[in-house]
């Protein structure tokens, strides 16, 4: 007997995952819209590498990303790692191009990331990001358009009706500028950051914890929470809160700006709320700052979310290099979605199938399926010839919406058996008139087609 | 003074590059066509991880495919390493998801491969790849399907004409077999490969010296060279060369078949051609091979090949899996579509720009733009209230097509000023039917729509 092969276990690594072509479908019809988006806005798409000089990645994120980072050396004696997200790569990259590209410059950026990260909660460890940043301008034009790219996102997404809450960083340091405060900033906004998470109480306990302040002065950062109602009720109450601080009132005027410029770019006045306090990546953020919810799925926290910085590069470059951008969490979208029973459940974005009834005329069926791809319609000869009842197993277990069925009787009179896999009904149609009935029978979707929530079948 | 923080040179690893815009407009717009081929023809999308257990991929390339491999110790201790193609991920997919995703499966697998090459004449060390494969049957309808999705691909990315090279890898052996060559098949074919590179005398020199053969035997493997003509003529000629072998008759056979119903699929005649020369990768194809050039540049080689294997996942599953695909190479096609002028120069898929003339009115810019939008017109308000003429010098550098200048007077008569970027003709248009009447001069191409050659500006 010859040696029979080690046969090695087909597994992914632990926190990695492959992803199937139901979810994959979705997902590929989602960044189709997303770009849509994007590009009708102006942004332009560009890409830098998985792998960079651990020198240009180290350090610029959280000293958490640092030791979460995939990092060894190459084989040219490198020290490199795997991008843990989008922003150190982009900083970067405006750095080296920001002269050849010109400012401001709108761009959008797609791609993975990668962390080492504890891969409880269904966290994974390779995940995809969508980043849009306008660079190079302080303009509250550039700001307006980032809020106005986030509404016009959700919208096409289609996952009902969202949130878009605003705040300013420079009204939150006025705030504390006021209450003496500035220099106990970064761990004051962590813990108000946690609000959500851990409570009014937890947030005070921390606050006393870990930035040294009293009772009284974690209820005046608290005080900020409480602010409630109407977009235009809030920046009120904010303006009470910085009337002896410049800064902050500069930041309140820019925000009321924003949010007016927003409404006139169409905007609904229901998806706008004023947080005070949403403070949002301590490191970078100093304008205004995002984050959007899902109001049929709160819980699962912000799916669009960024701001303004100072300046992104000024680690690579003495160019100064202000902007603002946000990051869509694409992959949180769709275990929304999922949730939310909007994800079609079918692993093929071709609507027809042909059985491969009568093997002899396997010319005229690929003639058929030529001229219905001609037409628009996708559609997949079935590769073997089994009985009409597994093929059409296959079909249904595929989410094939239509089958074809046509034998000696049919081709001879010039038609075709039609089944609707779903329901089981049967029709007959003429062939000659086929791709334009079949069009019909299918309504708007087609192949390679724009998501659509409503062509599930099976 | 304040220490002066270091500047980290911005830059990419050796062999990796950055994406700029106007690439990466292309890139995407060429993916979107690719997907929409793939998916009319019933191949859905699944994802892998970049990253793998070494054990996963090692020694399933070639020994240069092990070498070049970026393999390291992740933080938990596992031997791990970024994929080098696409095929070995999805022989351990395939192996792990038959049973959940059924056979026949029809798939397609996008996406980033890393090898640590040797950067000379213009290889790159992260390059993306597109696959598609049916799975799990023998059927020739699926070899017929895979010649159908390369021509279909190669049309919708309109590249001029082309020419899809045929063989089949059981004539080949047949061949040999008949010379009693069987044997040295790996080294005589791994030569005859190199026909287009090194030609005829300098193939029977690595014959003679790797093979062992005489230069008769050498002689009678390149007689397979000589056969030239229509694919009629080229397969008669083969049948005298495997009139005694059994193999070869039934490879010539199916071989025949495939390009009998490719025609009747409507793959044009002038785009086939049976090229008894092609062996292709000598590891794990056994049926069919194809090898696709573009007639206008033709010297950048095969920009799509593929083939029959006859058990692509047994190193990781008992489970017999043949199959047939191909694999697209995309980065190579877009450096000759670059070559060959096909490329826009614009870097933004926006066509339309508007001047941010009167800062006073950005409420009415914006509103214009998201009424632009909704009518399917991609547009941008400019971020700085600069001097009209840099702003459109800016936007014919962006490679916008129009701009439009609205001032006071404008607003006020109702109307819009229209710049043609490349030409500098302008116009007058009504606002009210603004959105109608740029789409009539814009002609077909729309933010976020297919690729365009024509739509280019500046």
């Amino acid at each position: 007997m010859a040696d029979t092969p080690r046969i090695i276990q087909p597994r992914t690594l632990k926190g990695f995952r492959d992803i199937l072509p139901a979810t994959m479908l979705a997902r590929e019809e989602l960044l189709e819209q997303v770009r849509g988006v994007f590009r009708a806005h102006g942004y332009c798409p560009f890409d830098t590498p998985a792998l960079e000089y651990t020198e240009i990645l180290l350090g610029k994120g959280s000293a958490e990303n640092d030791r979460q980072m995939y990092r060894f050396t190459d084989n040219g004696g490198r020290d490199v790692a795997l991008r843990f997200d989008l922003t150190v790569p982009l900083a970067r990259f405006i750095a080296q191009h920001a002269g050849g590209l010109g400012v401001p410059f709108r761009g959008y950026h797609i791609g993975s990331v990668w962390r080492g990260e504890n891969t409880q909660r269904g966290r994974y460890r390779e995940f995809m990001q969508c980043d849009f940043d306008a660079i190079g301008t302080e303009s509250v034009v550039a700001d307006v358009e980032t809020l106005v790219v986030i509404n016009d996102l959700l919208d096409a997404l289609g996952v009902g009706e969202f949130t878009i809450r605003i705040n300013s960083r420079e009204i939150l340091a006025g705030v504390l500028e006021g209450a003496g405060l500035a220099e106990r900033a970064v761990p004051l906004l962590r813990a108000l950051d946690k609000l959500d998470k851990i409570g009014r109480d937890g947030v005070a306990t921390e606050m006393m914890a870990e930035a040294g302040v009293d009772a009284g002065q974690a209820d005046t950062v608290l005080s900020l929470a409480e602010l409630d109602g109407s977009a235009g009720e809030v920046l009120a109450g904010l303006a009470e809160l910085v009337v002896d601080n410049e800064g902050g009132q500069r930041g309140l005027a820019r925000l009321g700006e924003i949010i007016a410029a927003a409404k006139a770019a169409g905007v609904a006045d229901s998806r706008l709320a004023v947080a005070p306090a949403i403070a949002r990546g301590l490191d970078y953020y100093t304008g205004v700052v995002f984050e959007t919810t899902l109001d049929e799925l709160e819980d699962i926290g912000s799916v669009c979310s960024g701001g303004r910085y100072d300046d992104l590069a000024g680690l690579y470059t003495k160019q100064r290099l202000p902007g603002v951008g946000a990051s869509l969490g694409l992959d949180r979208l769709l275990a929304a979605m999922d949730e939310l029973g909007q994800l079609p459940a079918r692993s093929t974005a071709a609507p027809v199938f042909i059985a491969l009834f009568d093997p002899e005329r396997l010319h005229e069926y690929l003639g058929l399926a030529a001229e219905l791809r001609r037409a628009g319609i996708g559609c997949e000869v079935h590769t073997e010839a089994k009985k009409l009842g597994a093929q059409l197993k296959y079909a249904d277990r595929r989410g094939f919406q239509l089958a074809l069925v046509m034998g000696e009787r049919e081709w001879e009179r010039g038609i075709c058996q039609v089944r609707t896999l779903a329901s089981g009904d049967k029709c007959e149609l003429e062939l000659k008139t086929l791709a334009q009935d079949l069009g019909r029978l299918l309504g708007e979707p087609r192949a390679g087609s724009r998501f659509t929530t409503d062509s599930t079948a099976s």
